[in-house]
């Protein structure tokens, strides 16, 4: 705080103010209101900054944007950079990756949530919707190794098993409220032995 | 067409407009580009008539939303009206409810999309969302009973089960394209069978 420059941008902002916090409470915004809706005016509204503050934080909307779909397909493909996901047989792997997708869910859900609803108006929105369609085929190609191990039912097209899957996974943004009754650790749980009854040849959790 | 008012009416509009055309093609409309993002200017483009036309058809864009969530909301309230969802054990009504609200999505599927991603930001989508709600009740009560009843698996909370049953069911409309290679029945047997044995005590179909 030395420079005479410095003591004008802490004026601007508010004390304890970073990225990331501008971050989430825009994220916030974008999830009620809608990304196309919110504008800069809306976001200082919300943030009680001046839109000239935001600009300190982030150069333009889109970036704010950038950065919250990199929180959730960072932390989505995280999922496949651990070696469990890659150790064992198909169906260990499955287990594996439908619980760490499921973490990484009910740890950043606004940022998921901001992904699920994305229209892909943008190139940027475009090549966040690519990441993610990546993410969907690698899903599919081990159900499809399980299945082929003989531990998925086979009377089901992969494809179709992985969708209900992610569906079934994804459907958790719309009601699930961190730090309430159900735990992050019961929440993956119990979705888990749904989804592998449903899915698994055997029937068992 | 015998009086000049009614002449008048059929050169605005197009040859065969009706009114369920026009609903058809706003419901399409607004699952592209959001509902709070279309303007009448938009939708009079895409119908190929004059904004004045379109009010020939409808008083307003909300008349519109309304007549479009009447089409969802009334098609999943006739699933309870069948005497079927009222008959038999609860595993069958709840088996009956599963496979006709399937049936319900797969054929109104523009609607059911637009009604899913409804925000609440008016009275009117306040209370589609309420009926809506008293629907998940239903469901969630059906579960219980299932629950009481020993086909239902008891070692999860009947909300948690009914909650992940409609996001599996509601993940269609993400994906599911009328008319192509997947037919109707053939869903409605695949995804039942998913949910049945994942809900289900004794894991069978």
């Amino acid at each position: 705080m030395s420079t005479s420059k410095q003591a004008v941008t802490a004026r601007r902002g508010r004390p304890g103010y970073d990225q990331q916090t501008v971050l989430q409470i825009a994220v916030d915004v974008f999830n009620r209101h809608g990304y196309e809706a919110t504008s800069m005016g809306i976001l200082a509204e919300n943030l009680g900054i001046s839109k000239s503050a935001i600009y300190h934080h982030v150069p333009s909307k889109e970036d704010l944007l950038r950065l919250a779909l990199d929180e959730a397909l960072g932390g989505l493909e995280g999922v496949w950079a651990d070696g469990r996901s890659k150790d064992g047989s198909a169906v260990q792997r499955l287990s594996f990756v439908i619980k760490a997708i499921l973490r990484v869910l009910a740890t950043r859900l606004p940022y998921v949530t901001l992904l699920l609803r994305l229209r892909g108006n943008t190139d940027m929105e475009q090549a966040a919707l690519a990441r993610r369609r990546d993410f969907d085929h690698r899903l599919a190609d081990l159900v499809r190794m399980a299945q082929a191990e003989g531990s998925v039912r086979g009377d089901i097209d992969p494809r179709l098993i992985s969708r209900l899957v992610f569906g079934t996974i994804n459907s958790i943004v719309e009601w699930y409220k961190p730090g309430g009754t159900l735990s992050v650790d019961e929440l993956i749980t119990n979705v888990y032995q749904i989804i592998a009854r449903g899915m698994y040849s055997d029937g068992d959790d």
